[in-house]
């Protein structure tokens, strides 16, 4: 595991020392990356050492790529390296199945990595706002959680709020650096996964957009270590539904900015982050890589749930269906065709949904019907 | 992959044809196993190619055992190869995670095989009793589901009667082959990840016992295929609720069968099997293993279900909480020390049970209370 160099803001470029806890950029409050020196690593040697590795290391999960991650003692409940499904009906389609980490849903890759973090730098008291599946990793990694009722926005001025008045220390998304940094194994993940080979597009339900933006920093370093076969990178898809879709509207509109959406509702719950903070970014790489963002209805959200759990025996969560209801608009407007080999990310478990997948079945019923 | 050789009785040991579709032994009634000749993958050569070919294939979950499963194309979600996590505070206890499988339980395991060989075979409608598990991963397998209002056994009288009737292909615990075959992958998968090498004793909740039968099954080829360090086998613990404990009761008796359980009653409901159809030959290893039955009361499974969340960030499905009591109590009398390696099987997600959890946690407050 390699030292950390530095960590550098994704806005000003400036380097910051990582020797104590850092949140954003302390001269533009840009997002901060995590650097380190890859040279020792590169080439497929170092590369191929990894599977052999991780097969003694039985709950290596993410930790596989400990060669790229910090050289600090991890936390970890086993999370990552989750299946990557081969669709029945669609043969270069897959399914990246987050819904079996542990406490159920992608979040795990990045809190483990963030408490671990925390723990190395000694910090006691960890806040988060969270729709759900943050907060469910975090408490499981550092156990502690507060109710509120109201947004993920609303929850998000708590933290700023009581980190001031309490101490809490926040790792809201894109506020502190090792989030993004432990999302970014999904990144290595699915390029090993296919092969060490980039598929031809990746589908992301995009609510704070922190998993696209760590496999993009994924796909950066795994150039710069010469561990991806020569290929141009994957479209990348933001995935958003259309109750609250303000990067999908900005995207249309050529802005390098979301603004706040009113009133988000959606019952993707992952998906009601009303102004992420990563908006910026998550733009630049929409365009970067010819990929773009999309809206999808709740109905058609619920439809492809539907259709993927009867016909592929795939119980996918609500974020998890709006990719797969995507791809199916871009294949039929062409923007995709089948020959392209596409990655579908399941976010989370439908088993934390049960409840509002119910429900939303119950609305789409016609009144006095079946 | 090899050919099936033979079907062989695990009463009688008749051999039986793996031509087509079997159920029991058509002599005795006997639960069948699946016989190989192993001899062509005898040593550690074969035995080492297994992680290097998983490498390859990233959705391999317990088909990384293939070589000593049916040669058939699999129906695969990604099953198996769950992960084995440390204890944080007992050094030498490990917990084996099979929450993490698609539908959120061990029942993946056995339902993948059976319902791979049941394509094979040609069935086109297959039935199974289920307390919820085993029905939730042969839907998703198999896409086909009956309510029943009662317990596990008035399932099994109708799916027998219906089998009849109706053609149902009955894959009942234990009546058919391949379920156990599929469940003999966990034996496989925690001698590999400890090395290759047994563990002191094994906690496994206990309602039908395939998934004890099949790991007994493992160590049996293991041995045969000289695959695992020589050493003696792990003691097997068979977990139970008190709330109904057919084999604890069969065991402490010295009974060679049990007998079923009147008004059976747990909150953990995949423990809820009043009579198993597999008791006496998981009688014969619990013996064999020097090993015993426990029966856990439920308030007992929901303190250690609290323990194990707050402290070891672990949030169990209460007959995985039932296997952690078990090992307390199995500390606390001296059967076990603190230098023995033992592996205590989760056998499923607690977010399948979140609703029993809050039932059992509201009933535990004294009234008026907190």
């Amino acid at each position: 595991m390699p030292e950390i160099k530095n960590l550098e803001c994704s806005r000003c470029q400036a380097t910051i020392s990582a020797a104590v806890p850092q949140t954003l950029c302390p001269k533009c409050k840009g997002s901060l990356y995590v650097r380190y020196d890859l040279q020792p690593l590169h080439g497929i040697a170092a590369r191929d050492a990894i599977a052999r590795e991780a097969a003694s290391c039985p709950w290596a999960g993410m930790w596989r790529y400990r060669s790229v991650l910090p050289d600090v003692l991890p936390v970890t409940l086993g999370e990552g390296w989750t299946p990557m499904l081969p669709s029945r009906r669609h043969p270069n389609a897959f399914l990246k199945d987050e819904g079996t980490n542990p406490t159920g849903s992608f979040k795990a890759r990045g809190l483990a990595l963030a408490v671990t973090m925390a723990r190395h730098y000694g910090l006691r008291q960890l806040a988060i706002p969270s729709a759900g599946n943050a907060a469910g990793a975090l408490a499981a990694y550092a156990a502690n959680v507060t109710l509120v009722d109201g947004l993920i926005s609303d929850c998000g001025r708590i933290v700023a709020e009581r980190s001031q008045s309490e101490g809490w220390f926040d790792i809201s998304t894109l506020k502190e650096p090792f989030r993004v940094e432990g999302k970014k194994t999904m990144g290595y993940e699915l390029v090993e996964q296919l092969g060490w080979e980039y598929p031809d597009a990746v589908f992301y339900p995009t609510g704070g957009g922190v998993g696209l933006i760590g496999m993009w920093k994924a796909f950066a370093e795994l150039e710069e270590l010469g561990w991806v076969k020569p290929g141009k990178r994957p479209r990348m898809i933001a995935v958003q539904s259309s109750g609250c879709a303000p990067v999908a509207k900005a995207f249309d509109e050529g802005a390098t900015a979301s603004e706040m959406w009113p009133n988000a509702a959606t019952f993707a719950s992952g998906l009601r982050v009303p102004k992420p903070y990563g908006d910026s970014i998550m733009l630049e790489i929409l365009r970067e890589s010819h990929g773009r963002a999309i809206a999808i209805p709740d109905a058609e959200i619920l439809a492809s749930l539907q259709d993927w759990a009867k016909n592929e025996g795939l119980f996918l969560s609500p974020e998890g269906a709006a990719a797969t209801a995507a791809y199916g608009r871009l294949r039929a407007s062409g923007f995709l065709t089948a020959s392209d080999r596409v990655v579908l990310f399941n976010t989370g478990s439908a088993l934390k949904y049960t409840d509002v997948i119910a429900e939303a079945m119950h609305l789409e019923r016609p009144a006095g019907g079946e």
